[in-house]
């Protein structure tokens, strides 16, 4: 019998710890084969879209997707999974709260293992929307960071999304007076925003630094300037395929003949130690974070199976 | 709040006749330019593989997608309803008995748009497996037909099944001696198998007659001969650009160069007059049903609205 888990239900049995080790050994299971994921599906409507990312984790016998639609008046995201023995439908679940837990853990994730030594060190954000508070607690989480700095274009909500980060992580979150001043000696730049226009430019990237970019995912997309792909030494994505498709920053950076396809890496590739990541501390390292369905599936697969042996959740009748 | 259904429930809500009315309509609304139909997504794994097919109808404002696995022991349906106004989740409800009716249906309805004067004539049916009760189901109420008969290699399995159709049709069903017997003065030829090898072959096809392929959907799928593409005067699809990477018989006609996709027309063409279908009672019509996505939301949408006026189904908690 297939169960249906509510967000709130999920919320109780999902924290951002947890979603980062699922992340860590999906990565890892990617590098050796063991996961299907297919570009998002874009369904286009008059004021919106409905979206498709459909992913298994074959050696865990799971497959799924999480579908959503956007609107003006807000989305609404689901995650199917069924299991692959024949048993068929698992499991209907909200989606929400899964997006917003990975899309910050995959960032965390990334910014650990990019950033190499300077892990842990100073991060700016730039955003102060929703899910920038899963950013924070992404890479608060994954790096142990103690030193983050909140920038967005309103004075007013980035310094009350930086008190109230404060007080939720219990680590020094503060709002900075200016983008330089945010991004000065930062060891991490996260930028999440829905920005169509270039929120951190080039010029602002200095050695060392590593840029996790995860804002709104769209071919329209442009929250990084694209000569910044060019100036950067390692380029990562989540998702090739996805990434030529939808990466519209990286898609426009090829387009202007700033970077290559060939040298965009698979973040998996770096996790399972197929491709080099950070080589030199100075080196200047962009990632491009577009979600992937596996990151969905993976860990509704987890909240499924504590679902299943807390008795949370309604089984649906067959 | 959501509603879900089981496969009981919309048994209930849904007759042949009834999606019979609701493909017609949809095809016609599909040549207006309001459907959105997107090329199965598949994702293979170890025994089996699982299935998406997203669809929307814009005008109607709802969206959605067929999802299904298929495994040795046996396959699980389930599609699920979004309103593209800022709703959401409309419905997830159980997509077998859709699958079947709609199935059925589209044999029916394309029997009878291509048969031209001779629909209500007599029917071969190659196959006696499950899909194939819907076959007969579908023709007949498109077509009223009152003579059909049946193929398939084992006496036993077609007798049973003759038999067992004559009686819940109501018209004359019966089990054919030979597959000529079956296709002499046929109007109408349908197959629903699942064969990877040719089950009629180009010289069994006779002018006038009506060709319905709508066996097992992949491209490793074979039960038309080749050179029947070659030798049909007019080919017909469900959705052309599905066609080109799932209809493996026309695939393989065009690789062996016996047809060419610029002369292959999409049946909702025919169905807004945009494109010819019969022009002489003497030509051979070939007619490849992969099933589209479109043909399970627009049936579905119909049971959701049924179900809710009925107060019927199970409101899901949000």
């Amino acid at each position: 019998m297939a169960l249906y888990l509510t967000e709130g239900e999920i919320s109780q049995l999902l924290t951002m710890d947890e979603t980062l080790a699922i992340l860590d050994e999906m990565f890892q299971a990617r590098a050796r084969g063991e996961i299907v994921n297919k570009p998002r599906v874009r369904v286009a409507y008059p004021g919106g879209n409905y979206n498709l990312m459909p992913a298994g984790w074959t050696t865990h016998g799971i497959v799924g997707h999480k579908t959503y639609t956007v609107t003006p008046k807000g989305a609404s995201f689901q995650i199917v999974l069924y299991g692959t023995d024949g048993s068929g439908l698992l499991a209907v679940m909200g989606g929400g709260r899964i997006s917003g837990l990975r899309t910050g853990a995959a960032t965390g994730y990334a910014a650990k293992l990019l950033a190499g030594a300077a892990s842990g060190g100073p991060v700016a954000v730039i955003g102060a929307g929703f899910q920038a508070t899963m950013q924070v607690n992404g890479v608060v989480a994954a790096t142990g960071a103690t030193d983050v700095r909140i920038w967005s274009r309103t004075q007013e909500k980035r310094e009350a999304f930086a008190t109230r980060m404060a007080e939720s992580t219990g680590v020094g979150v503060r709002a900075a007076a200016s983008a330089e001043e945010a991004l000065d000696g930062a060891a991490v730049i996260v930028t999440i925003t829905a920005s169509a226009d270039p929120v951190l430019m080039a010029d602002q990237v200095k050695p060392g630094q590593t840029v996790i970019a995860a804002g709104i995912n769209s071919w329209w997309k442009g929250e990084i300037d694209p000569a910044l792909y060019e100036k950067a030494d390692l380029v990562v994505v989540d998702d090739i395929d996805n990434a030529k498709v939808e990466a519209g920053e990286i898609m426009r950076a090829g387009e202007l003949g700033r970077i290559s396809w060939d040298r965009v890496v698979a973040i998996h590739d770096i996790s399972g130690g197929l491709r080099a990541g950070r080589t030199r501390a100075d080196q200047i390292i962009v990632c491009n974070l577009q979600g992937i369905g596996i990151e969905d599936v993976a860990v509704a697969e987890v909240v499924y199976r504590k679902a299943k042996e807390r008795g949370i959740g309604l089984e649906l009748p067959a």
